[in-house]
């Protein structure tokens, strides 16, 4: 029987195929469909992938990765080529040792066992392909692709919106976002509610245990008419992407599983003129309609299930034993992956959007200069 | 600009392309990929047909949609060649006078106006390419899918979990699912839950309102190793063909939105033996594990929002006077969508194993015969 | 072993899907990517579609296929809607009983063995999928294709350069072959060589053979600058097309297999101004370089086998008794097939251009109305 | 309107997407679909692309590319993973000076003009991304595909057959290939031709100018049955293959262009038992029938058009003055392409095949290791 077609690249015209294994060689990610003309630095991009880097705070991992980004083609003189953009990020500074013990005891909640059956053949070394080092190449295929939606006015916006059973109870405005994303390690636009989250943490991490949580992503200024109707609606490739992210295990689109107990004279966002223009009164579609946009604000919503990796004794298989064991992880995990999952979320939904509207033709390279 | 790419094609090997508008000649499907030697008639796909069929019930429309398949190609002696399959469901019976009115006073919660907004030259009559018709041809192809997956010890379960704010509260059984769900107009498996579905509904629809509610499916005796990781997670492809149906607005894997509660300690399955072989104990990651098959069952749910047809007044615009209006939709809708979606659930599902299925060579030729 | 991903699907915006068997119910293809609001009619295809039809000559079979199209789906009140537009054309008058023997025998130069080496099920009557019927939907799909090109000033032009060993000699001029391509049943567009063509051709036929001959489809007016670089070069992509066709075994793009004898000074075609626009003196290249269209004329140049139906004693293998065996196959047949092929190598190289113009942005959705 | 969809990807299950320009940093090539457990080392690729580096010989550029690969993933303890294989290639000993005068200028029969037109901005240094050194990642590619193919015993075989009008004018057989090929610069199989070859070759170069010629690539051992019909024909995807390869301007599949005068008794092969094996007497078909594999050798012949770089003078345009002008190329030119052509074509050939023996389940794993 063959084993084949592990499938690593995502978008039709913009097109991100991803590579590398988390303690091999290196890890990147080659663009293709890029436009030609557009303005490209790697500062662009190792902005972006700050963001992504472990080590930023006390609620995330130690490990220093030097995420440090080298574009290898595509880009001449400053601008793209409108051929591929390979862009690399080497990995260094990995200690492989802790991870001999998961070769023949998997760890319970993690790929593992999975890839082990799948593959025969792994990488077991800080989880291989399945690390969430591997979003280093959609956190860099991700700046590219805000970069050109910023050029047409669409903006992604991604926040922390609940975690270890603290969540934030109200609507917040794009202008809190912007203003307090980055200013607390939790990644939780409500400063107060971000506080809260990191004790909560903080609490479950001092038992040797890790926390899940929520991530609301939203898309502004996204033109009405993207989104091809039936299988690829947009709403179903958001679901795809966003659910494509290592530990996600729902993904919510506008009201999302609220609906579920609304009526249609609820549920219905009713059409308006807004100064002359078409317009729904409330959002609650999340601005898809039938797959496709409507205008309104892009939103989605993803469960980020706890980090599987916690300090707490485990019961597991020995693998050359056969018999049942108990495993306990050593070293520093995230104890709640949430303010990570962020950059991540906002890449897939920026992935997403423009390759919509490059299918779409509402990619205006005039702009892009 | 070029309005281009409405994608109306599904999977990689097994790959499914739907075709019609509600009330233009025909509805169908064609499918590609599908392995030769199958026995195959049209009983096999009209049994599935006959679920999705509205007027069945109190609870559905009573239009008589006459949905009789004709296999037009792949298919000889029997068995299948091969080669496409395209299958054909002509549109007999259709009322289109009630659509007049929104050509130009699109409904509010429905597809109407982003469809005029993407494509310009719109087929009003009866939804078009959007209304729940053009699921005829998906509930066909998983007919396919569903038999391919039968020969291989792999079965399909659907049910109502929810509608109209009334849930099932408890687990329920693979044998309690197959022995009820098609005993009561609900789909749901708890019949005397599905008693008071019921009398909710009802009374929803006795003021002129529709409802909402969640639909569960599950694959069972899926081996493990199937799912491509990364981008094509199975997870990530179940989320896309789930969120793909019309009215679903959230999809959870396994203990889906419960794990933003959850630790670690308890989010994790252990692994454990069961008569020598592994499996996990408990199946909270919904049977899959970093994008692939773990061997136990697969799990998703679905939310559906209330049909967005209802006969209450509801608030539009008129788009040739340019001006806000009321509209009143007359005839008889759904009042509850969930039971008509639990065979396009399945048949989703059941799309997107088959097809990994055979990405990963998990589909014996001789076991088809 | 599985036995899958028999592949009908051609294009990547404007995608066609072709289904049906020569002799089993229907015929026919799905396109989906058509742009919306084109005015479409029956009688658009039906005018390519009758010219494909066999028994319109002395020189073609005598088969009354009565290739009725019907369109089911796709276009509403004469115009398209960008959705999938599905064609159909149902088999009728069709006799399956000469084809019993070549379930055992399979016949030189066919497909008959390979498909069943392949399929192991296999519809053998009529050619099943492998007959130029097949070519149908072909047809039918590059009818669309030519009327969005011709909205944007891109003509495709076929005719048949070479037959039973007479060739024409000398460049016509596309005036020359809009004139004289359909007033002789050879589509050979200088009239003095058609006669002796079709002389050629009658004798080997009386003879119980067939003969091979040379069809050059060439395409005027694409815009400078589509095709992609790389993989998906135009000349590539329209090697591929044209090498799809049954029976074609060569492909040359401008001056082609006379380029192995060239020096480069004799074979680059000079850059040149000609009323102030940049233009090639000469058009060597048939109008792509590096695989991107320079604006000159596209021409490509196939060879076609003799048709390998006659009515010639031949040598194969009885699959039952597995012994050498002769067999003599009756009816008539096409004894040149280079006229039939003509539509549809202009339907292919029209897919293709159509496929890139819409990749490029190049089709403006205004000039459709 | 938008310039998108740059086409680097090629293959459905062994996919392989090459990057990079010819003067940037680097190029390379990400193979995404390598089944798990083959053993792979760079030497194996180093092979591979020492074969097609410049300045082998008088008869080639004398750039010295140091063609040093890099395997950056997919591979681990010597092993495939299953995961994408990302090569990397440093472009090192670069002089773009010479290239100063195209970037106005644009080279008769080269792709500046036409990349100009389509990509506005481009990377003219060295021919960018159309240059040959593109073909650095199919090649490296092209090594894992032989080495998968070896394991099955099919074997790839390429050589000269015709250049500067000196052609072998006899049949080849494998074992004389294998012997001859890497003996003499031109990669003819046949010494004594080669001998006057080069010294047609050189004639032409002492002239300032460039020289076409002919390759034939077979693959041995290829299983009966693989392929897929209709527009996935094998000889269709191989004519795109070679096709896609810079200045290849025609493509034949077995006796190719001299199908056009054969009869219908001559072209088809008979068949036949031979050992109480079904095979055919002849190989006119070159290995293919219906778009499917025989199980006879698969022959492929290809024409290459003289390189367009020499240094005679020629006419072209000065796009800054916009007028007419003539450029002088200066440095050394490859005077014939043919024998760097044959580890490119060879390569190309292996990629479709593999790809097909994925496609019909054909490849064991279990052979691999």
């Amino acid at each position: 029987m063959v084993r084949v077609m592990s499938e690593n690249t995502f978008g039709k015209i913009f097109r991100v195929t991803t590579f590398g294994e988390s303690h091999n060689v290196a890890v990147g990610v080659v663009i293709d469909g890029v436009p030609a003309g557009m303005p490209l630095s790697e500062a662009d991009i190792q902005r972006e992938l700050d963001r992504r880097r472990p080590g930023q705070s006390i609620l995330t991992t130690t490990r220093r990765e030097r995420d440090k980004v080298e574009i290898l083609s595509g880009v001449f003189q400053g601008k793209t080529l409108g051929t591929p953009i390979c862009m690399l990020v080497r990995n260094v500074d990995v200690d492989s040792a802790p991870y001999e013990t998961i070769k023949t005891k998997p760890r319970p909640g993690h790929a593992d066992l999975a890839y082990l059956l799948k593959f025969g053949h792994v990488d077991y070394r800080g989880g291989g392909r399945a690390a969430a080092r591997e979003t280093v190449g959609r956190v860099a295929a991700g700046a590219i692709a805000k970069k050109l939606l910023a050029a047409h006015d669409v903006e992604i916006l991604g926040h922390t919106v609940e975690a270890a059973g603290i969540a934030v109870e109200r609507e917040l405005s794009p202008d809190e976002i912007r203003k307090n994303v980055e200013k607390n390690p939790m990644r939780c636009a409500d400063l107060k509610v971000a506080e809260r989250m990191k004790e909560a943490v903080l609490e479950a991490a001092a038992d040797g245990d890790s926390t899940g949580g929520m991530v609301e992503v939203r898309a502004l200024g996204v033109p009405a008419g993207i989104g091809d109707p039936v299988f690829d609606k947009l709403d179903a490739e958001i679901a795809h992407a966003l659910m494509s992210i290592g530990s996600v295990k729902a993904v919510q689109i506008g009201a999302g599983c609220e609906f579920a107990r609304m009526r249609g004279s609820e549920a219905n966002d009713p059409i308006v003129l807004q100064g002359g223009k078409l317009t729904t009164e409330t959002n609650k579609a999340g601005g898809i309609l039938g797959g496709i946009s409507t205008g309104m604000a892009i939103v989605a919503k993803i469960t980020v299930k706890p980090t599987p990796s916690i300090t707490k004794p485990q019961r597991t298989v020995d693998l050359v034993q056969m018999e049942e064991t108990e495993i306990k992880l050593k070293g520093r995990f995230d104890p709640n992956i949430c303010p990570r999952i962020v950059p991540v979320a906002e890449a897939m939904l920026a992935l997403v959007i423009v390759d919509h509207m490059l299918r779409s033709g509402k990619i205006n390279p005039d702009r892009l200069k």
